[in-house]
């Protein structure tokens, strides 16, 4: 059977005071009330069944999770006592399915992007699971085709085609965030695609590979799935490392007996990752304010404006460029947009300088 | 005796959205919570009895005064069914004075501005107190001794001093607004104060002089101050006029028997029409950011911040300078400060484009 796991841990510091406390941005419901891991929810209609779905995310986020999935099956969020990066994530989840289906396929997606058209990344999931499912050993993982020389991303170098996969090639190596002069060349070769996150394998392959590469991290996992009373005490103790570091890095260099393979993603690929890239995905209005909420505006141009207040609260601008605004009800931030990608360190003044409760 | 009225009507447009709906500047309750009705209130102590001061606003607003000043007698609070200029608040204050005490002597004061110190006022209230009780047919205004060559005020040229009364002046003229060179040349002079439209005079002669300028309004106000239940029926009839043009201008030029005195009144006059002047009152952090409620801010700098929503909701404000931020439960506004004296502007588009309701 095939499963899909949606990651949304993490925090979301860059798009305070929309997040607080460190709410996953996944979970804000910011695209006219619906959350990012809604709209990756119904990215995967017809994929997979319904009841295969499952999220992990951090426990003190389930309840949340629940209420914007009210089709999620009861059981199916796993809820991280705390977060600890993304291969404990990975390897709980694939321990978990390989309990309930020890010939499950797993497809973790993440929830961090707004990806059109669907269709094209429904197929390339398809393909993905068609390959893990055929291929021995096979580690997928989904090959965004980039647009632009982007530096905010790793890339993967691929290799040759996998027989009876046209377009789908065998990855030689995993790339670290280039600088532009890199990122061009990788963009001009065309043999280099972004690095999604996006993994397709069979849950008892994730857990052979663990078993050669990471033996006390498999172990913990299964004894979890076997035994989740013991998740409090176990989970805490995992090894605190990426799956890229920990699984993809490795194997590919051929550190084990696996293979791993790249399925091509070729979409519009919207990360949201603070306010700009947040902005992109907001309409905007003829003076090209990109708005999200009730806003009116008198001599303003190209500002952000984020209104979370509800439908009873305006946002009013006034000869204003360049600006971000971002109003909710427990804070207001406004910035200049140059300054957007600071809000991080705005966010430890306020913790400092006013209190844990607003950062 | 002595009476004093606070005279609270007027719309707040300049202040929007810290106003709505033209409730009146007087009562935005701004300061640390305080009001400027407040303020002029609690200025008024030990002049006058506790029992002798009243408020005049629109009716609309009677219940907020009460609450903003719980001393006030319940029948010391005259409310207007419509705003019809300041005559006809200075016309009915005076008629409804009168009935309860014929030989009273009434202050009529704004609550627009922050004026310290605060003895030096009550001493000029004082004076004019006194030169309205003792001078016969006196009518008179306070003249706020100039500190800058100011354009938004009226002034007083004032003429020979008033016998017995050193320093106080007989008012030769009224002059409208005048252009800077002008302002420039009354400051040089010595011998224009600002018109403060503060007044005070014996509630019969300001009467008696409406018997010789504006009979029917006298007759009608007597009539409301006579029958109470008609003022709904009657107030709405008086003639829309400024007590400058209906009285004090003709008075000062010899139309009638009364003479116009000035009383001077050497304070720091700060009067709260727009957000800048607000600003001025407001105290002001290491960075030159004039701040009221919770804020922070991280390199920003001559900004204007008011955070009306309460010790629950922090403004955070990054890499700004010299805008305005206005947050508020309805309504947040953001602006250049340069464009501060817009707001009028802006109300209008939020009334057509938004809704008269958060207008």
């Amino acid at each position: 059977m095939h499963y899909v796991v949606i990651m949304a841990g993490g925090s979301g510091t860059r798009l305070w005071p929309l997040s607080r406390q460190g709410r996953p941005k996944q979970l804000l419901e910011i695209f006219e009330g619906r959350s990012l891991l809604r709209m990756a929810y119904e990215r995967l209609a017809g994929v997979v069944p319904a009841a295969n779905i499952l999220v992990c995310t951090g426990r003190a986020y389930a309840e949340d999770v629940a209420r914007q999935l009210p089709e999620l099956g009861s059981g199916n969020i796993l809820g991280e006592p705390e977060g600890r990066d993304s291969l404990n994530a990975v390897a709980w989840s694939a321990a978990e399915i390989a309990r309930r289906d020890p010939d499950a396929v797993v497809a973790m997606v993440t929830a961090d992007q707004v990806i059109t058209p669907v269709d094209e990344f429904q197929g390339a999931l398809r393909t993905a699971f068609e390959v893990a499912e055929t291929v021995p050993g096979a580690l997928v993982t989904l090959g965004v085709v980039p647009t632009s020389p982007h530096v905010g991303y790793g890339y993967l170098h691929r290799a040759e085609e996998i027989a009876g996969f046209p377009g789908v090639h065998r990855v030689a190596e995993f790339k670290e965030k280039p600088t532009l002069e890199v990122a061009e060349e990788y963009l001009a070769s065309g043999r280099y695609w972004w690095n999604a996150g996006m993994f397709v394998w069979r849950a008892e392959t994730l857990l052979s590979q663990l078993d050669q590469l990471l033996p006390d991290t498999a172990a913990t996992v299964r004894e979890i799935a076997a035994h989740p009373e013991r998740l409090d005490d176990l989970f805490p103790t995992l090894r605190r490392i990426s799956v890229d570091y920990a699984v993809m890095e490795p194997a590919s260099v051929g550190a084990t007996d696996a293979q791993v393979i790249s399925v091509p993603l070729a979409v519009d690929w919207k990360d949201v990752g603070g306010f700009l890239s947040l902005a992109e995905l907001l309409s905007t209005d003829e003076h090209g304010n990109a708005v999200d909420g009730r806003h009116v505006a008198l001599d303003s141009s190209g500002c952000v404006v984020v209104n979370s207040m509800g439908p009873d609260h305006l946002v009013a601008t006034m000869g204003l460029s360049d600006c971000l605004v971002v109003a909710t009800p427990s804070a207001t931030l406004v910035a200049r947009l140059a300054d957007a990608e600071r809000v991080k360190e705005l966010v430890s003044l306020v913790r400092t300088h006013v209190g844990a409760e607003f950062a």
